[in-house]
């Protein structure tokens, strides 16, 4: 008999050489029939593997990250199936599930595969789907597998085959389909219900642009026929909210050839949204005992010698810059913290100052390859909402309170109800690569958990995905499509008051070294308005919408009325504009609806003689006529509803 | 008989050979005792030159910047004078006037020039001054001027001779002294009335390191004892407003060497002020109908190929920044107007968008040599109160007139009374220089003249002085010690609008280039700042002060209300601290007058008891006691004291 571990900690004694599957069924059929895979010992299995010894076991279903990447490669070995039925010789390369589906690059000899197959293939899977056949696994001598792929004839699992050892081969078989994989797979084809081909495009062979081009095929398949559907109305809803698109269409920004790739130009509205969400934070910090600083987007080559950024990505980043007659170097700023170090150096430091919060919305720029380049989440110049916290040791974990209650101020105020963390801590095991004394390691780890705990934030804790200089905490919000984004950070680091010697006077007049944070909440502009944007569908709230009102004069006869209710409101920093073409009111109230204005104030005779505003609010029509006053303290109430006072 | 015409346009008849004295003593007496040169047809002489044909003639005295710079040079002479009375032998370079008085480039043999030796120098000029001896002038050969320093031994004239034309050489002398000069100079000695060496350092013979070092001394000499009194409390009062100083000891900025030279980091209460001071004019230039845009600090070289500024300063700039793998090079931005070019391209534009006027605050670099820098005024990268309008031709009046208003806006509300403009417009003969048709050219030079005109500002027009590209308009300032400093452009460009074949759609329904005026109030916040430091001495008006009040309780058993208090205020945006330290309140007001603190709190049993604060301010003293309310009431009005609202 074996003791199992249950994830909420439960032990139940079964017999050795057990199943998953075995202990699903021992509590409940239902359960059972939506397990997919296990995780063993922290290793993902098929969910039929033995059990040999006392173990943790997770069942993984599809509501698991792991789950879902074992149907994903199940369907993958699925689509090989059907692709075999369908254009008998083709071979296969490598066929891993991905972050929404999976993908198997293929050598599909004189037919080309084209949008037009998909059908075909999509109808196949489901068949062969329906036959409900069951994912065998097979160990292999290497000499079987190289042997039974000779026969084959296909040079492409023989060149995988080269690079494995005996003794960790492994065949996947189902119905008529044998792979070399080493697994794991869902219980049989049955579980898949729903499938499409998303996607065909080239890929080479090993990625090498100088060997043979295959075809990628892209799909992706669901348990259940409604979850396919509603993935699809995702992607489409998604591809309407795409930033690029709507970034565009909405005159947010723009990119420009002569300027140069993956450089955003920030039009006038996106100007104006930066703008609110930068004043909108430096309020907040101002009141979190925050202090302002600005730095040069450069700095001497010395300066990231010291650092260790040049050490570390010289290499890979935009090259030292030159001058016309002298020696030194500078280089474009990846990062802050250097320049931010250098201010902390600019004079003694007491403990009494501690800690010090020095805050910039820092531009910084990173060289990234134009293919990697993707409109305002992957760019080559960026403005984060930086700040670099000096503290005591002892302050850290108060610190990462004050972080999270700011971080989480930010997101509730900007719509992102759902979010959790995860923190990144030493490995359990090796320890050697970490800089900082062991002692304070712990305590910091210590006050994240703390801190994150206190704050009630739900985490996941990684261990060995701590940065060698110090454990971090980063924060994930869900989005309006279910999609994740990772968004702000908090990073303790025992690295740069090193390096740059950093030290302050202490109560006992000896000289310290101080701890440092960094923490964005944001991130940076570019990602987090890419975010917002693809969040909100554009529908930014009243008080980050660039433009707030539409005047919408219902003839020219209104046109000096207009023109006095849009500066009396600018007066009261309300932004807007007044709509004077000479077009029919109901156009005016429809382009005003595609621009995405908040509000429209609508403007004629009555309106005139009363010293009125007819206001219409998007979403919800008809709001009536008010007075000046009455709508600018409408307006006031209407975008304060969206931002709480920070601390309250 | 010849015509002589005065500034005023009146018109007198002397006899050919007449003086510019001459002139002058027919005028009255008391005009004669004041002149020192004077200026015929544009070129200035020696008040004594006869004059041989109808000449316009402006006599010039010590309020002329022509009649100073001759009263210097002048004094070089008469220093060199009392050197070879003082020390036989010294040889002489090279001695003109400067911006604050004159040097001499003197070989002093064995002797050493010390500050030891300035009494005596200044004690010998005076003696010799009164001796009222006469400057003459002689024309000499280049045969006779050789053989005349050839006697003299004298190496340093000779080399100066050998560049000089026969026939264009003279000799002034004055008492003993006799120099080669093109003059001119002041009548005699007598009007230099006080004198004072102020420096002494070394300089290269043609200031190349190679060659011998001499002595460089410096002196300053005026025509009443009384303004050498002023010049020297001015010196001194400047000392100790040096930007460079006070904007260290405030702690508004500091440089580091890793960081590099001239590139200033913003501590926070500079960057606090940087920021007030940016919000003020974005607030501004909402209401006067510019839009914001954000553009990065690099952009391609291709961009600055199109621009005209890599064939122009290419070489003397930072150089391009090459990338790890691409052949594109991107460069430092020198200017933001290439970035507001493209952001105009970003699609078509048609006439009702015009003007459109595109406001950055853009921090762009520029190589400067090491031994240029000087604190804020002359760095290598800085952040301009950056726009570009672009307009039809006919708006270039109106938009000179707005652009006139802002910039008064802003100097009256940053307290500078004094200011006048300098119009910069072609040369009167040579056109063909000039881009853009001609009769645009007339048109925007008389927009600009008219709106200059219009809105009452104190002109000086220099002809020959607009840019290849344009004509424009300097504002200069007076500073609180009399110092003139030039502020604020605004200049018209037809250049850029044809490189990045700008366009816009016309009322005609056809394409037209429209015309780009830049224009900046502040110039770069770097430079302005700094003159705000020397202009208020660090005494910011209340609503720029980085820390507006601070709050100084008279004992620990106040702390608690102490913070009450900052809490409070914060709220309400007025910004400061809490000094906490266990000082006597003596003490805790001394260091906040020291640290320039508009406004102190202080805080006792009574205030605490009553709920109220005691309120002094600086160079007032008491106000007595205010409630909270009172006193962000009071505070309130004394900060909309110094900023009016614009466009009232």
């Amino acid at each position: 008999m074996i003791n199992i571990t249950l994830p909420d900690g439960s032990v139940k004694e079964f017999e050795k050489g057990t199943s998953a599957m075995d202990v699903a069924l021992s509590i409940s059929e239902g359960l059972a029939r939506n397990v997919l895979s296990a995780k063993v010992n922290g290793t993902v299995v098929d969910a039929n593997r033995p059990i040999e010894e006392d173990s943790d076991l997770q069942l993984l279903t599809w509501s698991d990250a792991d789950g879902k990447s074992t149907f994903w490669h199940s369907s993958a070995h699925l689509m090989a199936e059907a692709l075999e039925a369908l254009y008998p010789g083709v071979k296969f390369w490598v066929g891993p599930p991905v972050e929404n589906g999976f993908y198997y690059d293929v050598d599909t000899g004189d037919h080309t595969i084209s949008q037009d197959d998909f059908g075909k293939i999509e109808a196949k899977m489901l068949e062969l789907a329906r036959e409900k056949n069951d994912y065998f696994r097979q160990p292999m001598s290497k000499a079987e597998a190289v042997a039974y792929f000779k026969e084959k004839n296909d040079e492409y699992k023989l060149d995988l085959l080269e690079g494995l050892e005996d003794g960790s081969i492994t065949f996947y078989s189902q119905g008529n389909f044998t792979d070399l994989c080493r697994g794991p797979h869902i219980p049989n084809t049955g579980f898949i219900k729903a499938a499409k081909i998303t996607n065909v495009a080239g890929a080479y062979f090993k990625g090498d642009q100088s060997q043979k081009q295959l075809t990628r095929i892209y799909g992706v398949t669901f348990p259940k026929q409604k979850e396919l559907k509603e993935y699809l109305e995702m992607v489409e809803e998604a591809k309407k909210r795409d930033h690029r698109k709507l970034g565009q269409e909405l005159e947010i920004f723009a990119f420009s050839e002569k300027v140069g790739k993956g450089l955003p130009l920030w039009l006038p509205k996106g100007a104006m949204l930066r703008e609110r969400l930068e004043n909108f934070l430096k309020k907040a910090q101002l009141k979190a005992g925050y202090l302002p600083v600005v730095t040069p987007h450069i700095g001497s080559k010395k300066l990231y010698e010291t650092s260790g950024h040049w050490d570390k990505y010289g290499e890979d980043s935009f090259q030292p810059i030159k001058t016309p007659e002298e020696d030194e170097e500078f280089m474009l700023k990846p990062m802050n913290c250097p320049h931010h170090c250098e201010i902390f150096k600019t004079r003694p430091r007491s403990y009494k100052e501690l800690p010090l919060r020095l805050a910039e919305f820092g531009t910084v720029y990173r060289y990234e390859q134009s293919g990697e380049l993707h409109g305002l989440t992957r760019v080559r110049g960026f403005t984060q909402d930086d700040a670099h916290i000096f503290c005591r040791n002892d302050q850290v974990e108060d610190e990462f309170k004050k972080v999270i209650d700011l971080v989480l101020y930010v997101f509730k105020s900007l719509g992102f109800e759902d979010y959790s963390a995860q923190i990144s801590l030493r490995s359990k095991e090796d320890r050697s690569k970490y800089i900082g004394a062991d002692g304070d390691w712990d305590k910091a780890e210590a006050a994240i958990m703390n801190a994150a705990k206190e704050k009630g934030l739900s985490t996941v804790i990684e261990y060995g995905e701590a940065a060698f200089y110090g454990p971090k905490l980063d924060f994930m919000v869900k989005d309006a499509l279910g999609r994740k984004w990772q968004l702000g950070t908090i990073q303790v680091d025992y690295q740069l008051p090193n390096r740059f010697e950093l030290e302050y006077v202490g109560a006992d007049n000896q000289k310290h070294r101080p701890v440092m944070i960094h923490r964005a909440p944001f991130g940076s502009m570019e990602r987090f308005i890419a975010i917002l944007i693809e969040n909100t569908a554009g529908n930014f709230p009243l008080w980050l919408s660039p433009d707030q009102i539409a005047i919408l004069p219902i003839s020219e006869k209104y046109e000096d009325y207009a023109n006095e209710v849009y500066l009396e409101l600018q007066d009261k920093d309300i932004r807007g504009y007044v709509d004077h073409r000479d077009e029919k009111i109901g156009r005016k109230i429809r382009d005003a609806e595609v621009n995405k204005l908040p509000l429209m104030l609508i403007l004629g005779e009555k309106e005139k003689e009363e010293g009125k505003v007819s206001v219409r609010k998007k979403g919800e029509g008809d709001l009536g006529a008010m007075t000046i006053a009455e709508f600018v303290a409408y307006a006031g109430k209407e975008i304060n509803k969206n931002i709480p006072k920070f601390g309250e």
